[in-house]
C-alpha cells in the first residue's frame, strides 16, 4: 500500500514543472496533490462561521502574478527585498541524528547530512533567508502536502495545506477567524491549558463538552447546542478538539466515537479544530501480522477528522513540536481552501511566515535526506521509544503508587498518564463532606499533593490546569507525562510520587495539625515545616513563591503544557 | 567613545552570573543592562492606552519561577517537553559570508564560522529546538539589549527590550494592544502599505498625518489632535512612523522635527510607534573627521525617539530584515517594561516564541563571531555599499528621466527615491481638468506608466498603494528602490523607466487612440496593444491579471513593499 503511494508521489514529482525559487515565491499546496480529479464534491461554503473580522480580510495574490509578468529580463527597483549578496551567512550544514531502536525490525536511515550553500542547489540560502511567502516555501509544502495526503486521503476536492508558525499560533488565528468577541467555544471539558488562554485572550467564552474514557461524548454536545440559551450569546459554531492521546487525560476517540461526533458537527453545522500534536505516538504497534512494519503503524494511526470530512469543516493542525523540534515554530494546517485563504490573509498581516531558518531544516532533512519513508521510519521510532517509556512509568505506577488512592488508564497514543486521587476518603475531605468549603478544600488538597511531590523531587501538572468548569469536589488528577525525564529516572520519580502521596495522606491521618484549615492557612502554613515528619526539605515562608500557582488554571504559562 | 563602550559591556559580562539554560528559559533585558541606576524618572502609567483585549491580559513567570525551585535532583513529569534526545538534529555548522568594501577604511572582520552541536556548548541545539521563551533566549536577548543600550543609551529607569517575530507580527501586536475595533490611529500620509493592511485587517481607521521634506508635520498632528470631533471615535492615542529614510517618501525626520513631534505626542498624551527598518542605511558617511570611523559612523545615526523618550511613551521596532536577513522573522522591540510585558504576554497565546533556529543563526554570527563591533562594521559596510548603489541610481536618474516630467528627492538614510511626476501637463489631464473624472484619470495615468515600464522590463511601486487618503487629482508617484536589482542593472533600469515614461507621453500626445477613455476602458483596453506604437511587449487580453492591481492599496500584497 504504501509502496504504491509512494510510486505515485515520485511519478507526479517527475512531470511536474520546476518549483518556483526567489523572494516569497507564490505556492499553494493544489500543484502537489496526488489525486486532481475523481472528487465527488467541494466543501460547503463557510462564510457564514466567519468573524467580522475575517470577513472583512481578503487575500491578495497579486504580487506573486506581477512577478510572473513581462519580459524575462525584468529589473526590479520595485519591492525593497535586499539582494541576497547582502545576507551574512554564507553556507549552513546540518548532520541529522543517527538512531537505532534496537530491533531491527525496520529499515534504520543512516545518519544524515544537508548542506545549504548560497549557489550550490535551487532551494539555497538566497532563497530561504529571503522573503517567503504565508504558505511556506514551495519545497517545504510539497512535503508537507504530499505527507498529508498520504496519511489522509483527503475526500472533497478543494482541500488545501499550508504551513504555520507552530500551532499556538494557528490556534490564535483559527479563533480569531471563526470567533468574534463574546463568543463561545466549545471544548473536551479538560483541555490543553494554551487553547484556553489563547481563548480567553481573545474574550471569547469557553464550554467544556463532557468526556468518557473515549473522548468527548456526542451526546452532551448534542444536549448543549439543542438546548442552547441565546439569551447566553449566539450558539457556538466552533468545537476545539485534540482527538488522539488528549492532553491531559490520555484518551484517544475511536473511529466510531469520532463518526458519532461527526455527524453531530454535521447536524448543528458545528465547524471543527482538529489539533492533533501527538497523532503519530503510538504506544502499541502490533507486530505479529503479515504487514510491512511500516504499512501497519500506518494502518494503526487513528482516522482523522479530516480523513472523515466531506463538508470541508474541519481544519486539521500537525505541530512538529513533539515529533522534530518545538524550537522551529513551524507546523502545517489542512482544510478547506476558504478557510485556509482566510489563515494566508491573517498570516500576510501578521506573522508573514514561518522562519525561513526552520523551513530550510526541515526541508533538508525531510525532503532533501530522509523522504517519505525515512520521516514515517522516524515517526516509528519515536512511537518506540516512547512505548518504551509509557511501559516502565506504568510499570513503576504499579509498583509503587498505593492502589487505594491512585487510578490511572494506560495511553494508547501520546505522552500523558491521566490519574485520578481518590480523596473523598481522605480525613480532611470526609470532616468537611457537609460544609460549603468542600470545593476549595478539593482544591486544596490538589495543590498539598503537588507541593508534597516537589519536596520529594518531583514535578507532576495539576489537573485543574486543564479544567474548563470549576472541579467536583472529591476529584483530584494529576497529569503525568513520560517524555520529558531522562527514561532511567522515570521510575524514580514514580516511587517520589508515592511516596509523597502516602506522607500527605499519613500527615493528614496522623498529624496533630489536621484540623481543617482555611484556604489561606493552606497555602501558607507557618509552622508546617516543623510538623510535617515525613518530608525531605523545607516547606518555606509564607511569601514562597512555590505557593503561586495553586490557584486557577489562568495563571498558568502557556505553550508547552 | 565605542570603545569606552565597549569595555563597560566586556566587564559587566564578566561578573554576571551564567545564562540560563534549559527549555524556555525564563529572562529579561533587565538583566543585560549596563547602566542599572542613576535614571532620574521611571516610564509613566500606560494603562490608559490599553485596549480591552489587551487590559485583559496578563503575564506569568510562574512556570520558570517553578522550575528554579525544589530539590536539584527534581525529575519533571510535568511539561511536554520532549527530551532533546528526540530532536533528529546532531549539528548544525554556519560559515559567514566574506566580505570587503574595496576601501580599507576600517577593519575587515574575517570570514565567520559558527558551530551548534549537541553538548558541545551551553547554548546548542538542545537549547535552541526546545520550546523558547516569549522574550527570546537569553543568548540572544542580551546581545540585543547591549546593542540598544550602545546606540540608544534610553532615559528612563524601566526600559525593557524583548525580541519579536519579525516587525508585522510586531505591529500587528501592537495595534491589538494600544487599540480597540473602531479605533483610530494616526501615520504619515504615505506610509508601509503592510502597517496599513494590518489595521484595517483589526478594523481600525486610519488618519494621514501631512508630510514635508522633514517628514511628519507636528503642527498638522496637532491641528487634527485639537480639532478632533468626538463624534467620530475616539480621539487617537497612537501614532505609528517611521521617521528614517522613510517608506515610501525616503526622507529622513531631522532631530529638531523629531523634537518638535515628540512634545506634541506629550501634549496629547500620544502614544508612538516608531518603525525603524532603515535606521543603519547610511548613505552619505563622512569620512573626513578626526573620529575613528566607526565612532563616525554612530555619530550620525539619526536621534532615535526611543532615545529621546523620558516618558516611556515609545515602542522602537527594530527588524533583521534589512540588515541580516529577511527570511529570520526575528527582531527585536524596546518599550517601557509595562507595554513590552502585554507584548510578552500576547506572543504567549499566539507566536510563542521566534524560531529557535533563527534565533540560533542571530547568536552565532552576532555574539560568537562578530560582537558588537563586527556587527557595527557589517552595519557601516551595508551603508557603504548601499550608498554606492544611491549615487548610481540617481546619476542615472539625472541622465535618463525627463527633467520636466520627473523630480526627485537624494535620500540620506534608507533604500528609496521617491518621485514625483508632473502629469499636470499631460494632455489627458489638461483636457479633463473641468471634469469630474480629474482623480479617476490621475489614478489612470499612474497605472499606465506603471504598465508601460513594465513593458519596457521594470518593475517599479506605485504611489497611490503608499497613500492614506485619496491622492490629490495630478499627482503621480512612483517608488524606485536601489537595493533589490543587481547593481550593475540599476543604469539600465532607469533608462527603461525613462523610456517607458517618455513612451506614455508620447503615446498620448501623438496616438489617434489618444481621446479620453473612460476608466473602464483603461482598464482594460480591447485595442490598446495594437495601437501602442513603442511598447516593446503585448498587453494582453481584457482579462489579463496585469491590469488587476492598478486600482487600490488595498489589494497588494503585503510583508516586503
Amino acid at each position: 500500500m504504501l509502496q504504491q503511494r509512494l510510486a505515485d508521489i515520485k511519478s507526479k514529482r517527475e512531470t511536474a514543472r520546476p518549483l518556483p525559487l526567489g523572494s516569497a515565491p507564490f505556492t499553494s499546496s493544489s500543484h502537489f496533490k496526488i489525486r486532481q480529479s475523481g472528487y465527488t464534491n467541494k466543501a460547503n461554503r463557510w462564510d457564514h462561521r466567519f468573524s467580522l473580522e475575517s470577513r472583512n480580510q481578503h487575500v491578495s495574490s497579486l504580487k506573486s502574478a506581477a512577478r510572473a509578468i513581462g519580459p524575462s529580463d525584468m529589473i526590479s527597483l520595485g519591492t525593497a527585498r535586499p539582494s541576497p549578496q547582502y545576507f551574512p551567512w554564507k553556507s549552513i550544514v546540518m548532520h541529522g541524528q543517527e538512531y537505532n531502536d534496537g530491533t531491527s525490525n525496520y529499515p534504520l536511515i543512516p545518519p544524515t547530512s544537508a548542506v545549504g550553500c548560497k549557489g550550490e542547489e535551487a532551494y539555497d540560502l538566497s532563497v530561504a533567508l529571503n522573503y517567503g511567502y504565508a504558505a511556506g516555501f514551495p519545497q517545504v509544502l510539497r512535503f508537507v502536502t504530499e505527507h498529508v495526503e498520504l496519511i489522509h486521503s483527503p475526500q472533497y476536492e478543494d482541500w488545501e495545506t499550508c504551513l504555520t508558525c507552530g500551532s499556538t499560533s494557528a490556534i490564535d488565528m483559527a479563533f480569531r477567524i471563526f470567533c468574534d468577541l463574546g463568543d463561545w467555544i466549545l471544548v473536551e471539558a479538560h483541555t490543553y491549558p494554551g487553547a484556553m488562554s489563547t481563548a480567553k485572550s481573545q474574550r471569547l467564552h469557553i464550554l467544556g463538552v463532557d468526556m468518557d474514557d473515549d473522548g468527548l461524548l456526542p451526546d452532551d454536545l448534542d444536549l448543549k447546542l439543542r438546548t442552547w440559551d441565546e439569551s447566553d450569546g449566539p450558539k457556538p459554531g466552533v468545537v476545539y478538539m485534540i482527538p488522539s492521546g488528549q492532553n491531559p487525560t490520555g484518551v484517544t476517540q475511536s473511529t466510531e466515537r469520532r463518526k458519532a461526533i461527526y455527524r453531530m458537527a454535521e447536524q448543528h453545522d458545528l465547524y471543527i479544530i482538529e489539533d492533533d500534536p501527538y497523532y503519530y505516538h503510538q504506544l502499541q504497534i502490533a507486530t505479529n501480522t503479515t504487514q510491512p512494519p511500516m504499512d501497519q503503524y500506518l494502518i494503526q494511526l487513528p482516522v482523522s477528522y479530516l480523513s472523515l470530512d466531506t463538508s470541508g469543516r474541519v481544519l486539521r493542525l500537525d505541530s512538529t513540536s513533539k515529533i522534530l523540534s518545538p524550537g522551529l515554530r513551524c507546523g502545517w494546517m489542512t482544510g478547506c481552501s476558504q478557510v485556509v485563504e482566510k489563515f494566508l490573509h491573517a498570516t500576510e498581516v501578521s506573522t508573514s511566515a514561518p522562519s525561513g531558518a526552520s523551513q530550510l531544516m526541515m526541508y533538508k532533512l525531510l525532503d532533501e535526506s530522509w523522504g517519505h519513508e525515512g520521516f514515517i521510519n522516524w515517526l516509528m521510532y519515536l512511537s518506540i521509544q516512547y512505548s518504551h517509556r509509557r511501559d516502565t512509568l506504568i510499570r513503576a505506577c504499579e509498583r509503587y503508587l498505593p492502589s487505594d488512592i491512585c487510578q490511572w488508564g494506560v495511553p494508547d497514543i501520546g505522552m500523558f498518564v491521566w490519574m485520578r486521587l481518590n480523596v473523598q476518603n481522605h480525613p480532611r475531605f470526609v470532616e468537611n463532606i457537609d460544609s460549603e468549603r468542600l470545593e476549595g478544600i478539593g482544591l486544596d488538597l490538589e495543590n498539598r499533593i503537588y507541593e508534597q511531590a516537589r519536596q520529594y523531587g518531583v514535578l507532576v501538572s495539576k489537573g485543574s490546569w486543564f479544567a474548563v468548569d470549576r472541579v467536583a469536589p472529591g476529584v483530584v488528577h494529576l497529569r503525568v507525562t513520560f517524555v520529558a525525564a531522562p527514561e532511567h529516572l522515570l521510575e524514580q520519580a514514580i516511587e517520589r510520587l508515592g511516596n509523597a502521596i502516602r506522607t500527605e495522606f499519613t500527615y493528614v491521618i496522623e498529624s496533630p495539625a489536621c484540623h481543617p484549615v482555611s484556604r489561606q492557612e493552606t497555602a501558607a502554613p507557618r509552622d508546617w515545616p516543623k510538623t510535617l515528619p515525613l518530608s525531605p526539605g523545607s516547606c518555606g515562608s509564607p511569601t514562597d513563591s512555590r505557593f503561586a500557582d495553586c490557584r486557577h488554571p489562568d495563571s498558568v504559562t502557556t505553550g508547552s503544557l
